[in-house]
């Protein structure tokens, strides 16, 4: 089994043991219109290509942890797309779920997926009790109120805004928690993982404000320009396209030499640069690849 | 020290570690508006009164078992409160969050209020890692999307809506949980103790209908008549106020004569029945305790 197919039957029995046939048939709708459509998966992918690099000894575990992460970034981006946020109509191609169910069922789909997450660790993890309490740490400090999504999203309300911290919780810290927990779910220390995880979450979210500018809204499965209109903090306003891509190359190069020294180091080195060249309109992601290739000589 | 200073002490200790003093400023003061005001704290109270009954032989598991009953409970009024449910302008007695605050703020705290929920308990529970899954699970249930408070909120949106569902998901769950949990903190079993809490869940919704018809808003600290507005669910409206309250004392017999056998089972008993009878607006609650004498016999 691939990995996509390992993640996305994964998050399908989540959500089948997550609400039962009595739950109400429109929340069914909404919660699977949330998760269950075509998506990259990038977060669930990052947290087992780790969990694999480390030895992958429970594989439940480190499902439930990849599920998690997925679960969460869904109920983060049901609620960014609610009206009082970015009031999208469009998400991964789909109409917003607010648009396809309302927003009372996007608000109530949002909290029962951030529930789940929660619960489907203690599902997993009832063999292995000490390996709980470290992934829900690494999971609800990357979402929480202090420094994780939440907290992000929450500079948007606020009149001052550092850049940094600003991506570094709404993005950062769900890639960071993803190599966390990967290494967590396989019994490894988590920290030694991190500055793996946290410099690819910048560096998507750099990727992220590229495509706001350069993207269209067909190929990336979401209204562009979105940055502008919303006036919200970007690495592009901030430093120019020019700019932006030589942070991205950055912080990619820097994530790669972060890699521990394991069996799977190489291959997953591979990965990462394929993801970023991946996520970036063709001609800069072309762009993207030349630089990385300079800058590392 | 009493138990509501227990609570109240457990509360803003894990707001504070939940929150750094760098988390955005409003979204701290959006939480601490939702959670630190006066409040009845009648989940955690009887959370902790079961675990007492029991032994609590670890009060810091059984404190965060309370805790992440009351927050749960907070995240739910936030949310419930929202423009798209019943748009409150006051909670408590003090403007809503969404009031105060604007409405992706009100969003945000629920959203970090539930995380917290869940990082308290594992906060709490390192040294006890084998009641982390049970606490979890239990608490998970009572707001989730299969028959908790996400999924009895969901009913609102559906148009055929069995009533007993509804409150048992919406309001009852959280009820059950908070006796399983303060069992399940203790270290004993959870199941003996479920039927006290879910009837006394039911009880707390007819007696919140009867409040809804007969009470003023300056003495319940909220908006009264809000069920005919919002063309809701309600006890009252299906048996009328006379059969709604021979409803509630039914619910509240049955709830005492539960109650294993322990040591401190009359003070439970009469801690039950006069949580009730204070629910009530005087008159009200008056005639509560004569049917229910009548009906104890």
């Amino acid at each position: 089994m691939d990995v996509l197919q390992r993640i996305e039957q994964s998050l399908e029995a989540a959500i089948t043991k997550g609400m039962g046939d009595d739950s109400p048939p429109l929340l069914q709708q909404a919660v699977r219109h949330a998760v269950l459509i075509p998506a990259s998966r990038v977060r669930p992918r990052l947290c087992l290509a780790v969990a694999m690099a480390c030895g992958d000894d429970v594989p439940a575990v480190t499902d439930a942890a990849a599920v998690s992460l997925e679960l969460l970034h869904c109920a983060s981006l049901v609620h960014d797309d609610l009206p009082c946020f970015d009031d999208a109509d469009t998400r991964r191609g789909k109409p917003s779920v607010h648009r396809a169910y309302g927003e009372r069922l996007a608000v109530l789909a949002g909290d029962g997926l951030i529930v789940l997450a929660f619960e489907n660790l203690a599902w997993h993890t009832l063999r292995h009790p000490e390996r709980l309490a470290p992934l829900l740490m690494i999971v609800g400090r990357a979402v929480g109120l202090k420094d994780g999504i939440v907290a992000g999203q929450a500079w948007e309300c606020e009149n001052r805004v550092d850049l940094g911290e600003y991506h570094r919780q709404k993005t950062a810290a769900l890639f960071a928690a993803a190599t966390e927990a990967g290494a967590a779910a396989a019994g490894r220390n988590p920290a030694e993982w991190r500055t793996l995880g946290a410099n690819l979450g910048e560096a998507y979210q750099v990727a992220d404000d590229l495509r706001d500018v350069a993207g269209n809204a067909d190929a990336i499965g979401k209204p562009v320009g979105q940055d502008a209109v919303h006036n919200r903090p970007s690495a592009v306003a901030e430093l120019g396209v020019d700019g932006a891509l030589d942070r991205l190359v950055g912080l990619i190069v820097e994530a790669v030499d972060s890699i521990p020294s394991c069996p799977g180091a190489e291959k997953l080195q591979a990965l990462v640069i394929g993801e970023m060249q991946r996520l970036l309109p063709p001609p800069m992601g072309e762009d993207f690849m030349h630089r990385l290739a300079a800058a590392r000589g």
